[in-house]
């Protein structure tokens, strides 16, 4: 039993402030919450002397991680840092140490988290990671601690606020992705190199996690099938509303007979689906079980606010443990390393957009080529003629096909000499 | 360290077969899960004579629920029988006799919650009830794990399903009460005798839940202030969809300066609110946390498997936690007897509907009454007029008001000669 629980800090940005704010403001209510008191031993920062958003007890600030680490009087060591650079080899060193671990780094548990997983267990450590996910919604949490009794079939996400927030205004307003991305940047929403959203790795990192601890098979972030939103136009959001959809970057992942697929593509979705709603900044995360059947967990994604939530839940979790005398281990449980699917056995509807020669017989020829494929039509629209390049639009919705008849049909598609460009091709997720 | 934990059960209907058939059917999952074999012991039921929907194994049957407690091989009990009466007695002297207990029973945490904890703290046992509200969705779970950082301001739930079935087919099909009730009695979503549903005493019990966790102030189910659904028109809904509102039985707990005013009553809510698209047998929860912001929680809230998925994971949880040697104590904190405050505090929009006299002056005198209440209109309809009677359906909507010169209000149009009836007064829950 510990009265007196001690805390320190690897990084200090945005988040890591407000977490220290809020530990202090709040150490009444955390004691009465935990049974101890939890007091700020050390917090390692790049610049010591550099000025802070708040103000930090004397001597507790220092440069070097590793003094954070070596303390003795440090029960639990929060790192938001970021990335699997400094901040893996610190968990690695801290773990290693018997220290227990909360962190916000999807990064790092995406790529090693069964190697830190491992270490935790060796070493007595609890590694608790529920801010890596979500923000502020708790999705790591009932993967983990209220779904143990199901089989869990299908995790299906909206984990990227940034590219949710283009998508939004590029579906409300018909706004450019370049305009949509740069009204993004302008408000903070996404970083001035936004590759790591828009290019659906952030997602990637998320849905990789997620993966591991509902199908307990490792899942790393290069085995997720990544594709991003910047090919995206407004007239796919117009074709997408006309036939009842609406476009969302979606991160999947899926138990099958042979593996686990996890993908993160944008996708046409019904819009009469629960995750079609979800717009802007906001993020929602669902979860079908065999028991408990499809359950949806929505909020705020992130933002200082709710990240703190999710990492002090954390903390005051495995304080609470500590405070008891009980053992805060919570083991994620044994990932094995399963097989990865790829795109390939996919099977959906598809919906592709292309620049076609405005001519009798296009639509013939292009249908042909699709049977050929086995992928039959069911909807297509023509419009957009551009006289002077004598080109139409066409957009077109198949019946349920296989992604490898699609693809091979695409490439097929491309050498026709009616067709300029195949544009677009999104995948169709099905309803829940 | 327990490397065999023993289950034994009070009640065995729908939820208790399938919890037991699942607990049978995994065990080997379990087991890995847990650390530990789960096996089941002991199964109380009122007549052991009756045939079962599952095979128990032989010698487990009785019909004296103080042989489940008194058996020294069992460590967990749950408690499948629901009410406070006998449910209530066998899960004090479980407590008392030290035994950990799983309960999906939301009349008994409700009104004893207190006394309860209490009791499970002074025995060092543990008392677990996710399944109490919410089915298969973790609702107890995140406000006591999830959010321990916040202050929670208010807590909004759609949290009964025969209720919301009955309403979703009133707003789409036009339905009168009686035939939607008719309707769900036939499918199994509604009781022959439906008072605990469609006069919103299971949801008081619910909300008296979540607001005991939420805020740690008890809210006895009585101090609840509870309305059903029996008096809705099919015309509410037709002019709520014209305001642009939906019709939902909400279970509302919020934190005031006062105390805490906790209710159950239909509501008029936006549209493009989360919770005006959860339809049919669903169940929402929204929590609001100053950090976190509002979270929704959606999922199926009844049914024998969503149930056991709860149900079990509050026993695997305390298993897990006796396999390690742990404690799985698991504190709901000390709720104050805090001010359950009443809905005369309430301030907010107000929708009427009323018959009046069809002649000329009516709506001036209406509005001379409401407005020597400090009520102002902000929309009215009138329509539906009765030739034979004479008489006409008015529908207004105010601008903010307190409920009590609402009330107030209400009493004097009743006595008006031109007034005839006040059908209907509908409180309107504004956007998250």
């Amino acid at each position: 039993m510990a009265n007196e629980i001690g805390i320190g800090f690897l990084g200090m940005g945005n988040v890591g402030e407000t977490v220290v704010a809020t530990l202090l403001e709040r150490a009444a209510t955390f004691r009465e919450r935990t049974g101890a008191s939890l007091s700020l031993r050390r917090v390692a920062v790049k610049d010591p002397s550099r000025a802070r958003g708040i103000d930090l007890p004397g001597g507790v600030l220092t440069g070097d991680g590793a003094e954070v680490i070596g303390d003795p009087s440090v029960d639990i060591v929060v790192e938001v840092i970021g990335g699997d650079g400094a901040a893996g080899d610190y968990v690695r060193a801290a773990l290693a140490a018997g220290k227990h671990v909360v962190t916000a780094n999807k990064e790092l548990i995406a790529k090693a988290g069964p190697e830190l997983f491992d270490l935790a267990r060796a070493n007595g450590a609890a590694l608790r990671f529920e801010a890596s996910v979500g923000g502020g919604i708790p999705v790591i949490t009932p993967l983990l601690r209220d779904l143990p009794a199901n089989r869990v079939l299908a995790i299906r996400a909206i984990i990227n606020g940034t590219t949710n927030f283009i998508l939004t205004n590029m579906a409300q307003r018909g706004e450019s992705f370049e305009d949509a991305l740069a009204q993004a940047q302008e408000l903070g929403y996404a970083e001035p190199d936004p590759t790591n959203d828009v290019d659906g790795h952030d997602a990637a990192f998320k849905i990789a996690i997620m993966a591991g601890l509902g199908f307990g098979t490792h899942v790393p972030p290069e085995a997720v099938a990544t594709e991003g939103i910047r090919s995206l136009a407004p007239q796919d959001f117009q074709y997408a509303r006309e036939l009842g959809y609406v476009i969302k970057l979606l991160a999947i992942a899926e138990r099958h007979e042979e593996g686990v697929l996890a993908r993160v593509h944008p996708a046409l979705l019904p819009e009469s689906e629960p995750l079609a709603r979800v717009d802007g900044v906001l993020n929602a995360a669902q979860v079908r079980g065999d028991l408990a059947g499809t359950l949806t967990f929505q909020g705020a994604g992130a933002g200082a606010a709710p990240t703190t939530s999710a990492v002090l839940a954390d903390v005051l979790d495995v304080a609470r443990a500590l405070a008891e005398g009980s053992q805060p281990r919570w083991d994620p449980g044994a990932w094995r390393y399963g097989e990865a699917l790829g795109l390939g056995m996919l099977e959906t509807r598809y919906y592709l957009r292309m620049t076609v020669r405005d001519q009798p017989g296009v639509l013939a020829q292009i249908a042909r080529v699709l049977g050929e494929a086995q992928v039959s039509i069911a909807a297509v629209e023509q419009r957009e003629t551009d006289e002077e390049r004598g080109t139409a639009e066409l957009a077109l919705m198949t019946h349920r096909a296989r992604e490898l008849a699609v693809t091979g049909a695409i490439e097929t598609l491309r050498d026709l000499p009616e067709v300029r460009a195949v544009d677009a091709m999104l995948r169709v997720e099905a309803a829940t």
